[in-house]
């Protein structure tokens, strides 16, 4: 065979400028710039002592951020869907139920997946831009018995964040497991996986704690661990919480192999669990709720109404804006985008032509920032009355 | 509740100097200085406009370096085994049979996939370091009648390279799909993805291609994606190709969000496919094999053997070594990590205590660094002999 037949010929591809706004949707965030340098580190090797050490940062820091004593926290190798796929097929049988507290698209794609491992799954969906009460909850898994429930704490696409604390102990009562989605939560509120007796929980790295997407984390207390060591289904090789455990070195003895981590992926989380780490948790959920509070008291000077009535169940990461009557949303995003370079979102799954997202987390959560969206939003509103309504 | 009662402490996590050492293991190889660079390129929400040109350059690159002009051409967001269980998830049915020809682990790995699919799984091992001829694999499927056909191209546990020209062919004619792992042979030696009439392939981007790990292309012809189109059953959603067609626009209609890709592994990526592009395949595979003919030749200078006795057989990108009785393997390498800055590889699989392993790919394959490594084994082969034989 010759080697210089190929019959593919080669693309061109031609590198472009463009402007990149400030990342002001549901996610991702801009980064910190510490994670920028942290990816040019040297690529390591799987099996050598740096990766090892890494690891153990990332192990060390992730428990921190969850807030958990366990051992089985990791990090997953893909987006935050293959922590929320891991929990799901590591964790339910086939034929197990699983109950889904539904208020978002999220909690729909939990619903998707784990119907697809032949898990008997049970939507329960509350009135849009409302939370569950700890009541409805019990009820629910009164009636339903499930083996797992299945709730996100933030919802990017309804803007809402469930109360949690008391919900472990209740789902304990009836021997349900208590699996929480904190991709846009976390790091943004407070989270407490042990104290709120949190049975397995996953989130992204790209949102509130503002490093790259690609990686998600994930942890399961002793009840999850128990669950999976007894478990008689096998979950897709590449969730497979056990073997994750062992090239993780989840419990101190052996680091074999499973799939090649990502170096410049594996040092840029350990760069953001370090930025956390600086400023601490009570700090950053502190700030947060300082820049969106001065946000929200800059949109009540605009004719615009929040989605979510009450101010507990508001997102601190993700508010979501009703527009006056006439507003076209895609225009209104696209504007935002083209002449003021900021980019917001539309609306998503329920949300869709009833509100738009504004985010304000990880790095981009100060005043300054919140000001100018808020500046750029009553542009917005002037200049689309005036040309294009 | 109050925002200060973290009860977990937060850990210390400090930077460590280290000599990272020249990459000559099985991969991840050392990345292109331009591949670095690409790392800090804007963060790229989902849904803009640049990401999906950054996609469409993506899909661009890979058909040319898998010279396909097939439309399922994409990235899976994770290591090189999610594109391993797309294609086991995606084109084989639980029930069906899939029949694995087994030079080594990987091969190995894909049935423990299948298997957790409720695939009937056969494996046919060859006898080490050896290929299988065309005539052992139509016999299999003769007697088999497999639905699918697993195979790997380059196995870097053996170190041996197969011959698959003519395979597509004789597997079409008994109504099997070829399904192929390049892992560690793609741009390192020549791979004709549609004259070859393979039906679907899957590769790393930190081998021979010298990019980051953490995303794993993967490419079907028009008979694979007919038997996706068809098919009763679903993979998880994390693989489902259907799913990941509509994000990577392959039918040039849908952009819908699946999930959430890795803005600097795509940036990363895509540069690396510049990089090739700017080299030629040709001139590429033909590096490689300069590149380890040089190596070989010095190898021959030393009381070593090569474990693959068939010069054809024997895979341009990772070579297996036979040391001298008496050495120990794990004390060898170290020796070259810790004396000479050298990451080579021991054993793994069926090759474990029976020989190292030596890659030189992507921007390591070079004539300097073949020198390099020769003049490190030459004086470790010494250095052991002299002091803990």
């Amino acid at each position: 065979m010759s080697l210089d037949k190929t019959t593919i010929p080669a693309p061109t591809i031609v590198d472009r400028e463009f402007v990149k706004p400030l990342l002001c949707g549901a996610g991702p965030s801009d980064v910190w710039p510490s994670v920028v340098k942290a990816y040019s580190k040297p690529v390591l090797s799987p099996i050598c002592d740096e990766q090892f050490k890494v690891l153990d940062d990332i192990r060390a820091g992730l428990q921190y951020v969850f807030q958990t004593n366990s051992n089985l926290v990791l990090a997953m190798s893909g987006s935050a869907h293959t922590g929320m796929e891991a929990l799901i097929s590591n964790l339910i049988a086939p034929n197990e139920i699983l109950l889904v507290a539904s208020r978002g698209i999220w909690d729909q794609r939990a619903a998707d997946m784990a119907s697809r491992y032949g898990i008997r799954t049970i939507v329960s969906k509350i009135t849009l831009n409302k939370t569950f009460s700890l009541e409805q909850l019990e009820a629910l898994l009164t009636k339903h018995k499930p083996h797992a429930l299945f709730i996100t704490h933030g919802d990017s696409s309804t803007g809402t964040i469930q109360n949690l604390e008391g919900l472990g102990q209740i789902c304990h009562k009836y021997g349900t497991l208590l699996l929480v989605d904190t991709v846009v939560s976390l790091i943004g509120a407070p989270f407490f996986m042990d104290k709120w007796e949190i049975d397995a929980v996953y989130t992204s790295t790209q949102k509130a704690m503002s490093g790259p997407a690609g990686i998600s984390p994930v942890a399961f207390s002793p009840r999850a661990e128990a669950k999976i060591n007894n478990r008689k289904h096998k979950p897709p090789f590449y969730f497979d919480i056990t073997l994750l455990a062992q090239q993780w070195n989840c419990y101190g003895d052996t680091r074999s192999y499973h799939h090649t981590l990502s170096p410049p992926l594996l040092w840029a989380l350990r760069e953001c669990l370090k930025e956390v780490i600086k400023e601490t948790l009570p700090v950053s959920w502190a700030r947060h709720t300082a820049t969106t509070a001065h946000f929200h008291r800059r949109l009540k000077e605009l004719p615009l109404q929040f989605l979510v009535p009450k101010l507990e169940d508001r997102l601190v990461t993700v508010t979501t804006i009703v527009l006056p009557k006439g507003y076209d949303h895609k225009k209104f995003v696209s504007h935002l985008r083209e002449k003021h370079h900021i980019m917001i979102l539309a609306g998503l799954g329920p949300t869709i032509g009833i509100a738009v997202r504004v985010g304000l987390m990880g790095v981009n959560s100060t005043i300054t920032n919140a000001d100018i969206v808020a500046d750029a939003l009553t542009k917005t509103l002037k200049a689309l009355t005036k040309s294009s309504l």
